[in-house]
């Protein structure tokens, strides 16, 4: 079965909001097992709302819309579908009778635009509003099915999964619901982990494979449509495997979950603690730590440590270390081993890890852009220093150079 | 001019990712008065996307689409669309240098399917891509002009603002050129701005003014189409000094900056250097301030002070204040204030920045979630410590009560 999920909405057309309502219907559906095919968007005109209605019935069998059910002269989406569909519109009674008792309860006269959000065609299923006064639509014209939903998300999301959901999944015939794996990937760009799986890319019709890459991580998505969760994973478990036995070293999780988050829950898991002495990431890699709930748990904190200075009074890094003609320089193997141990020295943890290197745009200390040393002390072990050649602008360097200091804690913990 | 907006990518229809590259172009189509009539989605299949494009064809004058130039087998934008124009693909040189150079830098082999990144349809100009390896593509066919962008908003965006948007200007005729002026303002929420100005953005038809809320920032933009310069300024700067009158002790900047890049702008000015202190903002505000290029002038570092053993050890918080039955706790007026002296104790800078609070989703020491307190302490002067009770989720509540010690920062620099 094919959806197509539409969006009504000027504000949506012009970038006042994002369209967060496809996102939630298109995940929404995959879990029913409707492959969503198309999305667009139109703006609040009845011309256009119907040259995209005939679209969309033209090359789908399920229309989901969103938006334009409200009181407004405006919301003109039942308006239009009654229309194409030859129906009148006509009041659905327990709806209006919830828009008068509101009115009755707040003690105001009732505007008689609010009786058009009680409005749906003649011969039409209603869709209940659980957490709203707009009702929903469900009908089936020339074999399409046509749904209306709301546009604000919290009386969208209610309806669809309470009653467009089960009124849609009672139409679907013989068709078996999605089942996906997420594999996700460290130390390795999107290009190198699709050469290294290009003949299954290619040769694998089921399961699907479908790489992505985004903020400095990539992952693949196994997905097959099966009965059963068991039945599933007799075939995603042989695909997964292989992929692991290829590139086992990089996938850092089997399902959809940044590094950091599976670092603190592993180091919550040996009740362990990181701490950290940024330099070139710049506080970056604190702050995506201190995003995750809980991590304080796991992570005892940082240093921003952006200048010399820092390095020296906090951090103990001799200045005949840092600056000098004859110095290492802070952007030096030896530096990220002085910050990666002095940290262990002064914080209670069990692991340090430094970042120091050139963001860019210009180089320093004769040293060029995206050059960077990881270190990784371990308390009562040994120091690791990684040197990295990263590619980008600023932004990019901060964050791949926090991602491979993960990485690299990743890989030790992991064993 | 009617624009469509089309992006690219089974990650968007399956709704792994949200389509935010369609509200930036929304929004800055408008800018240049270009009006978005429809955007779409559809995913890497060949046929539906020469059908996204032909229909696209038939009902807008500009096609702007985003993803799928990359390397991988299912980028196949370009393929489709020198199809459809009838064209050959073939390669742009100078982007072919710029991807054999990095592999040489990174001394790897270089994938064949990475020189699919330098193709473009043989009769097309070239977008400089100035942030990744895929050249964009601009050409005209049977009276629509074709835009095709990379897909990650890090590339997307420079690539449309730089050169994009100029190449689509040029093919503007008879439209006087916008003109605009962006307002920035800290300190006041997006609706308290609105209803200071309510009567101006009802009656104001030209110049409009259009109120904005991004990440913690709220903004308003003035625009009004004219020939030249001069003109335009006649209309927008009476308004400005309206706007100025009214709200002018927010007004941060009149160009579209970030509060920590007009921050960096004054201390440099001024050859001083600001150190921050961050528990619950949690190394997000060093996050932000390194973000901009030659931001270590203005910015010494910081210490993201996440457990109370790092606020005693790095910043000198006696434990007696932060723990025990009768102590004031970390989340406290005392200890936001000792951080931020203590930080000028330690360290070489003339502003102390703190932030310490309860960013969730648990409340802490029994205070509430969006308890916090900044601390701002002057070298040779006083320390004000600002109480806040902010709302949202935890990282509404990291990134507001960032914002919010750069806005008390810039109240004491402007005087």
């Amino acid at each position: 079965m094919k959806a197509e999920i539409i969006a009504v909405g000027t504000e949506l057309l012009m970038g006042q909001i994002v369209n967060t309502n496809a996102q939630y219907i298109a995940r929404a559906c995959a879990d029913i097992g409707v492959g969503v095919y198309y999305q667009t968007v139109v703006g609040d005109n009845p011309e256009r709302m119907m040259e995209t209605f005939r679209i969309a019935m033209s090359r789908a069998d399920v229309v989901i819309c969103t938006g334009g059910l409200g009181p407004t002269q405006d919301d003109l989406t039942k308006d239009v579908l009654a229309e194409l569909v030859r129906q009148k519109l006509v009041l659905h009674r327990p709806s209006m009778e919830k828009i008068e008792e509101l009115f009755r309860k707040r003690n105001m006269p009732m505007v008689e635009s609010n009786a058009r959000q009680a409005l749906m065609p003649e011969h039409s299923d209603p869709l209940q509003n659980d957490t709203g006064l707009a009702v929903g639509v469900a009908l089936t014209f020339e074999g399409t099915h046509f749904i209306l939903l709301p546009g604000p998300p919290k009386e969208m999301k209610p309806m669809f999964d309470r009653y467009a959901a089960p009124w849609i999944q009672s139409r679907l015939e013989g068709v078996q619901p999605l089942h996906s794996v997420m594999l996700k990937f460290a130390g390795i760009g999107e290009s190198l982990l699709e050469h290294e799986l290009i003949d299954l890319i290619k040769e694998q019709t089921d399961p699907t494979i479908a790489p992505y890459a985004k903020e400095g991580e990539v992952a693949i998505r196994l997905t097959t449509r099966a009965a059963t969760a068991a039945e599933a994973e007799s075939r995603l478990k042989p695909l997964e495997e292989e992929i692991r036995r290829r590139l086992g070293q990089h996938v850092y999780a089997s399902e959809d979950i940044t590094i950091e988050q599976q670092i603190v829950r592993m180091l919550k898991e040996r009740g362990q603690k990181l701490a950290v002495a940024e330099s070139c990431s710049g506080g970056l890699l604190s702050d995506m730590l201190t995003a995750i709930p809980g991590s304080s748990a796991a992570f005892a904190g940082g240093i921003v440590c952006y200048s010399n200075e820092l390095k020296h009074k906090l951090l103990g890094v001799p200045m005949e270390q840092l600056e000098g003609p004859s110095a290492l320089g802070a952007i030096s193997e030896q530096t990220a081993r002085t910050l990666a141990e002095q940290l262990l020295v002064r914080v209670t943890a069990d692991y340090g890890i430094s970042v120091t290197g050139v963001a860019g745009p210009d180089e320093s200390e004769g040293k060029p852009v995206g050059t960077v040393y990881v270190g990784l002390a371990v308390r009562g072990g040994q120091t690791t220093v990684f040197p990295l050649q990263l590619s980008g602008n600023r932004e990019s360097i901060k964050l791949r150079s926090a991602k491979s200091a993960l990485y690299q804690l990743w890989k030790l913990l992991k064993t």
